[in-house]
């Protein structure tokens, strides 16, 4: 095996999944933002991780509001996907833009994007300085999923959901692929 | 559009990547822990993080060697990877186990696996007390690829490094699927 090639610490990892973040401004305004520097970061309580920079309008309602919302793209959505990682609400009404409804969370202080199949309702728990970009850690208050994307059981059906992921190197997005094999199973044929 | 379905708070996100964190112990033995937990958490410095629970060995390894790795496994390594996330290393060497092979990083004081085609190697830079799982917030000191999982531009080729993804509600693995469309390109044609 050919020892491996060091590409320095410009790089980021390999791929990471894509959410779309609602939050509202100071006047009411809902915004989307898009985010892949993000992932589950606690079971108890659920919690998920958020980062932005301090100059993104998420940051200062994220602050504000205390509270975010997750919506998950399928990949019919990812032209609004990257749209909503492009312009800013600061000047701009992405909803408005793109035509997706903003849905007010019964729980938070924060919409979600009612077109998207798979929704984490957020209240804001810690917020940690790291550099450029601001940590939000949020627990998850519900998990709301189209029916059309649950199995008869009631599990998110990640084929009819359909997420998809960012790659930062080639700057590309890619889809979900086939299910490979069953967690805490498969490797019971070892040790 | 129907309503979308409360699940409660017990489920956690849609599909989130896999990653083998790399970790010695007091004693020097390697050990590496499947964690789904993770994330990119910031751009400068660059920065991951991973969540482990208090009871694990890689929490103890973490805090006591402020170091870690993140390799990440190719499909082809779906039963080790599962393997890494079942047993423990307090008794058990699960590198012994699989045969795979733990590499001494130059730059901090964690093994990452020879066979796994993308590495990060990481100093802790904090760590934060969520919950059930502690938060370890990782500098990346140099992100190392296979030479045969680069394009001729030296960018990581997805699908040739055939990452995989981790579905908590069904407890199942998927593969990466086919290329989407170019980040900060598609969503141009809104707005």
């Amino acid at each position: 095996m050919m020892d491996k090639v060091s590409l320095g610490n410009k790089g980021p990892v390999c791929v990471t999944p894509v959410w779309v973040i609602g939050t509202y401004d100071q006047a009411g305004k809902p915004n989307a933002s898009t985010a892949a520097w993000v992932g589950m970061c606690c079971s108890v309580p659920p919690a998920v991780a958020v980062s932005f920079r301090k100059a993104t309008y998420a940051y200062e309602n994220i602050l504000q509001k205390k509270a975010f919302t997750v919506s998950i793209p399928t990949e019919d959505y990812i032209n609004e996907a990257d749209y909503f990682g492009i312009a800013s609400g600061r000047n701009t009404d992405k909803f408005a833009a793109t035509g997706l409804t903003p849905v007010r969370s019964e729980l938070v202080d924060a919409p979600y994007v009612q077109e998207f199949p798979f929704i984490l309702e957020c209240r804001l728990l810690q917020h940690i300085e790291i550099g450029l970009h601001t940590q939000f850690i949020g627990e998850i208050l519900d998990v709301k999923v189209d029916p059309a994307a649950l199995s008869d059981g009631r599990e998110p059906v990640i084929e009819k959901i359909r997420p998809f992921f960012f790659a930062p190197g080639s700057r590309s997005y890619y889809a979900a692929g086939q299910q490979l094999g069953k967690a805490f199973s498969v490797g019971k044929t070892i040790g």
